[in-house]
Order: C-alpha cells, then structure tokens, then sequence
C-alpha cells in the first residue's frame, strides 16, 4: 500500500467514523423529541458541528436518520462473499447476518425504539423500504453466484426470492423483538424466523 | 339454507361479479391510455354505468384497480385453511397459491401488464405495499395455527417470517415472469423461488 492509498484509507475511516457519530447524534435526538419535531439547527447544537458540515455527511435529517445502515448494506454484502463457498447460500445468508445481529443487540434499546419509530413513521418506513430495496441490489450478484443462477438471466427468480424472504424474517424478527418484554437475544429470534420457511418437517 | 339465507347469497355473488365487471373495465382502460390519464368518467363511459353506481362498488379509481386482488386475499386464506392438516406449512402456502396463480395465468397478458404498471407507479406501487399487508393480516392466522404457534403470542416471528418469505417469492415470481418474453409458466417460476430459500443443498 503507497503513502496515498494509506492517506485515502486513513481519510475514508475518519469519514465513516464522522458518519457514525453524527447519525448516533440524530438517533438520541429523534427518540427523544420525536421526529417531526428535531429540526437540522437541534441536531447541529446537540452535535456542535455548524450545518455546513452536517451537509457534508448527510444530504437530509432523514438520510442521517438511516446514515449508518446504508454502510451496513455493503457490510451484509461483504460478509456473505467473506462466507464458505460450498455453504448453502440460505445458511450462507443467516450467518452473513451474524455482524449486523449483534450490532443491533449491542445497541438493544435504541434498535428497539428506533425500530419502533421506523415502523409508526410513514415517511420513515418508507424510506426504510428504499433501503431494503438497495441491500437487495446489493447481495444479489453474491447471492445468484452461489445459486449458480446466472445473474444477468431475469427469468431465473432464486436470487430475488432468497433475498425478499431473507430480509422478511429480519423484519419479522426484529418486529417479535420490539414489540414485547426483552426475554430472547434477537439471534435466536432470527434463527426460529428462518427456520420457518425452510423447516419442511 | 332459509330463502332469506338464498337472496343474501345471490346479492352477494351478484355485487362480486358487479365488483368484477368494473375491476377489469378500469384494468382495460388504464393499460389503453394510462393510469394518470384515465378518469372515473371514462371508466363509467367505457363500462356504461353511472357514476353513482361506480361509487357503490369502489370509493376510488385506485380501488377498483385493485378490487379483485383484495378478495384474493380472502380466497387464499380460505384454500391455506383448507390444505390437508398434516402438510409442512411452507408446502401448505405454496399448494393455497395455486388457484391464485392459475388466475394470474389465465389472464396472461393483462397481468404481466397490470405488474409493470404498479411497479412503475408510485402510488400504486404503495397501494400494492398495502395489500400485501392486508393478506399478511388474513393468513397469519391460520400460517400460526400450522406451526403450533400461538397467533397471540408476539414473541414468535414465525408466522410473519414464514408469509413475508412467501409473498417476497411471489414477488420475485411475478418479477422473473413479467420483465421476460413468455416462455415459462408462472406455476414453474414460482416453484424455483419458493424453493430457494428452503433448499438447504
């Protein structure tokens, strides 16, 4: 690696890393104030940086919001490839979750708010929509190799299905997660959701 | 069956075909000219009914859009409810879907069209969020009573994770069906999506 290369990556982590805090910034004040009501001007005060660089991290309050799972898309893509290559690509797809698991649970109570508030926000479910819809672009050439699908082929449907019911039982996961008393760690809440389609006991 | 029993179930199958009629009359007009552009006059030129009588069927021009699909909810529940106790639930879906895909099938053309067209609309597009939900409702039900779960019981994902898996296949079915010249039945397609996420290889 030549000294630009190293400076680059030095750059690209300080950046992300600005990324992450300013998003943190926004989730504490969303779930606090509510999101209507947390203007640009707030989330500059809370995070003392002026607005011209909260708009050079994040184009919106809104993009802020979901800053950090835009990253976490290419992360999932990441650790699928990362992944055996002779693993059945539905196991193969519940372990490359693994990372993003335990950062939810790691962060327990915010996931479980902000995942409340996602849901109860129609402007923010649907930007949460939009952000599946770029995972899925995301894993599909990783996910149609390990199928043997040909990715370019539009008839073949394996690919678009594994990755559609994949990112339902997260969703299913994560809403019997939220929406009762904390008792199981969401891993094995994901685990008894993906069994499900697969278990043809 | 009382006569009164008799008169309730010929009104009932009388207003569905009604329902029916305008469904595929607005359908014909709106892939003739386009969704923007076709309006609740047309419709009721077109199909030679008054604009009172429209309204007595649908509130909008987006719900008779929709109109059929929203009692296909209704008959899957009812084929899921009515598969063999003893079938895996993942196999149980797919059999309930059968009747809706030979539909589908039978109206080749139309639905092939009337899919791009909601994909390409974004108020369709969430009008068809809508309706996934709304069958999501009317089968978790009976998905939960299959895999011993209880519907009550928030903390179990199965029953959401194991439709949302299956409608995102139906999803990617329609997907793989629609953005390619005709040359696979649907039935097959659907078989493919449906099993990859279950084939553990």
């Amino acid at each position: 690696m030549g000294p630009n290369q190293a400076a680059r990556g030095v750059r690209a982590r300080a950046r992300q890393a600005m990324r992450a805090e300013v998003a943190a910034a926004v989730q504490d004040l969303v779930l606090e104030r509510g999101y209507e009501e947390t203007t640009v001007d707030d989330i500059c005060t809370a995070a003392e940086i002026s607005r011209s660089t909260f708009f050079r991290y994040f184009p919106s309050k809104e993009d802020a919001l979901f800053g950090t799972s835009a990253d976490a898309g290419e992360h999932l893509r990441d650790a699928l490839t990362a992944r055996p290559p002779g693993e059945a690509p539905w196991i193969a797809m519940r372990r490359a979750l693994d990372p993003l698991i335990e950062q939810y649970e790691a962060h327990d109570e915010r996931t479980r708010r902000l995942t409340r508030l996602i849901v109860n926000t129609p402007s923010l479910a649907a930007r949460h929509r939009e952000k599946n819809a770029r995972w899925h672009e995301l894993l599909r050439p990783e996910i149609a190799r390990r199928l043997g699908a040909d990715p370019a082929d539009d008839s073949d449907p394996r690919a678009n299905a594994l990755i559609a019911a994949a990112l339902g039982c997260v969703e299913a996961a994560l809403t019997a997660w939220t929406s009762t008393a904390q008792s199981q760690a969401l891993a094995k809440i994901l685990d008894r959701a993906m069994g499900a389609p697969s278990d043809l006991g």
